[in-house]
């Protein structure tokens, strides 16, 4: 029998009445002849809650204690939503991370999962019975409770559907699909009925939060297709699969945006061995991800080192480098932390010319300025002013004719 | 080294200063040399908020769901009471029941501990930890979540007191120990500095509520002494153990009243055999409990019976029994719901002559009319005008000189 896993977010479940939807929508699934696992996130603003009771007894609660108390908010849901399916008249069983078999390492508030043992929700399924997983949540070796980290249910959702064997794996959100651009700046924007993996990743990660990156990558890595869609309508949602045609389509898929972003230039760098290793291996060592990075054709051994970070990350990095940069004798280091990224995503622009060129020409005719480029196999982006974002977004998704379908 | 096993209730966890105050004072306890275990409950009124959730999505929530909500109220205060320890220094590690090794029959929402494992709590004590375990909560065999049901965490707390080898377990709570009487009744009420198991046993049940019966009924198979103390300040509390003076001290130990009560009387009965099992049957079926049951000396093959029930069930009692009264071809039936039962407890006296004639001029003098009558080896109940409880109350504890110690 066909099995499906299903996986709702915090906002997909957050009062009793979403919880009911959600459990008559599981009870369609099965009556449509397939064997149904749901996984939840917790309810609403619940983990923020339970990390805020933490930090009015600590103000730096230890990992360990810290995800066995979060880990409580998946439980809440997936046992709540299991009651509201046996009210139904539904078969249905909740398990924990550890009960659903989800083994992971021991590295708490970001475990990685290291195998699922899939026995008991096969056990539960063949007895007719709708499973609800909690997820985010896994159990080590040492019988201690892990949390996986951001995005951690959609990881728990496809790392399921692979062990499983199942058809396919679907996220629902309070979005129905993976757009063009965001619809809130782009009125035109159109849902994509499907999207490579690869695609999904740029878009996922330069702000289009639709699903996190890592399930993502799982769901690549096992070829296991994931459809993304609204818990609330009936829209079909957006499917991302390997199979996607390259050839016959639009090869920009989508435009994303982010405003997170500040620019960090370390100006009159000595150009020699071990300066950008310098600066970077401290941002590491303070746990600062670094962004693009751009450096300029050195011009008398003297040159230019610019980077951009998380904006929430901004002050933490100048003061992390401010000694280095100190140590390695450049000149000065100046920040601009009012700035956007906007990227042109499709992975069939890498064997086709002129992609770049039509971006740059967009946003000149738009009236912006660009302050940094880079370039990857399957995305252009370019940092520019924030204010200026809306309308960057709307220029590029004209100018690429997105609002024209495939 | 000695083990002591402390269990803190929902008041005494119930904000993040309430906690620190129980870490502190584990430390403390640690720092005098002891392998300290804490058994909390969940947080203030967290149960209640749970059971209301489900309400939401169902109005009889599945018990094996129920169980798994409700269990992650305890996860919460533990892993809070470990945050708060590790914060200060110390070492701590915080478990579930089920890491905790506890082991309960599947009977969902009152299961039963069948036994407990205790090597993963020695091992961590050997590790100069201090460890919490969640109260109230089991795991079966199956690996399914089970709670203990009404005042699960006293019987969690004594249950791995006796498991672990512990000298004593302590049961904090918000009153500083078993007293002569409620001292909101009687202000000259004394506090016992100890206590028999039998004879708190029917204080307890009398409605002195300081702990569960349950688990000093556990307790006395085990011969494991029981401290009850405040969580707050710094009083000696009350000792329940075996090895209590009998002869020495006031046969008396205290004076119990319970106001959750009321009375059937079941009139013109036909007293032929099966009449009392057909009443109670049908009650028991309802799972109503029936208190003190007393029948009066049968006139010409009639009589009347009386029983007594929480108030609580008394509606329910009532629909029961009708349609049994009409079968056996009783009179009628009826009832009073402003009833109290007071009591006089201690294990000496049933060696010993004139205590209930004592106890009835006592409620005599005070004006006091006496409806039922009912005694055991080790107390003297009277059935009583709820009105008058305190009066009842505050004679018999002058009657008694409880006032003037052992």
């Amino acid at each position: 029998m066909a099995i499906v896993v299903r996986k709702y977010g915090g906002s997909s479940v957050a009062d009793a009445d979403k919880i009911k939807n959600v459990a008559r929508r599981a009870i369609e699934a099965q009556e449509e002849g397939k064997q149904v696992v749901v996984v939840v996130s917790a309810m609403g603003k619940t983990t923020d809650g339970l990390v805020k009771l933490a930090q009015q007894v600590s103000d730096e609660p230890d990992e360990r204690e810290l995800d066995f108390l979060l880990s409580t908010g998946e439980i809440v849901s997936c046992t709540l939503l299991a009651i509201a399916l046996k009210a139904m008249g539904a078969k249905s069983v909740s398990l924990s991370g550890a009960q659903a078999g989800i083994k992971t390492d021991a590295v708490h508030s970001r475990a990685r999962i290291l195998g699922i043992d899939p026995r008991r929700i096969h056990k539960e399924l063949d007895r007719g019975k709708i499973v609800i997983v909690a997820g985010f949540q896994g159990i080590t070796d040492k019988m201690d409770i892990t949390t996986l980290g951001r995005g951690g249910s959609d990881t728990t959702a496809v790392a399921l559907a692979i062990a499983l064997g199942a058809d396919t794996c679907e996220i629902y959100t309070d979005v129905d699909g993976v757009y063009t651009a965001d619809p809130r700046l782009v009125p035109e924007a159109r849902k994509l009925d499907e999207i490579g993996y690869e695609e999904m990743l740029e878009l996922a990660s330069l702000g289009s939060k639709v699903m996190h990156s890592r399930a993502v990558e799982l769901g690549e890595v096992y070829k296991m297709p994931i459809l993304v869609a609204s818990s609330f309508g009936n829209s079909p949602g957006t499917l991302i699969h390997g199979g996607v045609s390259m050839e016959a389509r639009n090869k920009v898929r989508g435009i994303a945006h982010d405003l997170n972003v500040a620019k960090v230039t370390v100006v009159g760098v000595p150009d020699k061995p071990g300066v950008a290793s310098a600066i970077f291996d401290s941002l590491a060592k303070a746990n600062i991800s670094v962004d693009t990075i751009v450096q300029n054709a050195s011009i008398k051994g003297i040159t230019d080192l610019t980077f951009t970070v998380a904006r929430t990350d901004l002050k933490k990095a100048m003061k992390v480098i401010e000694p280095v940069v100190k140590s390695i004798k450049a000149k000065e280091c100046v920040s601009d932390s009012k700035l956007a990224k906007v990227s042109v995503v499709g992975s069939g622009m890498q064997t086709a010319a002129g992609y770049a060129a039509m971006m740059f020409r967009a946003l000149y005719e738009a009236g912006i300025n660009i302050e940094l480029i880079t370039t990857s196999e399957i995305k252009i982006t370019c940092i520019i002013d924030e204010a200026k974002t809306s309308d960057a977004v709307r220029a590029l998704h004209k100018a690429f004719e997105l609002d024209k379908g495939v």
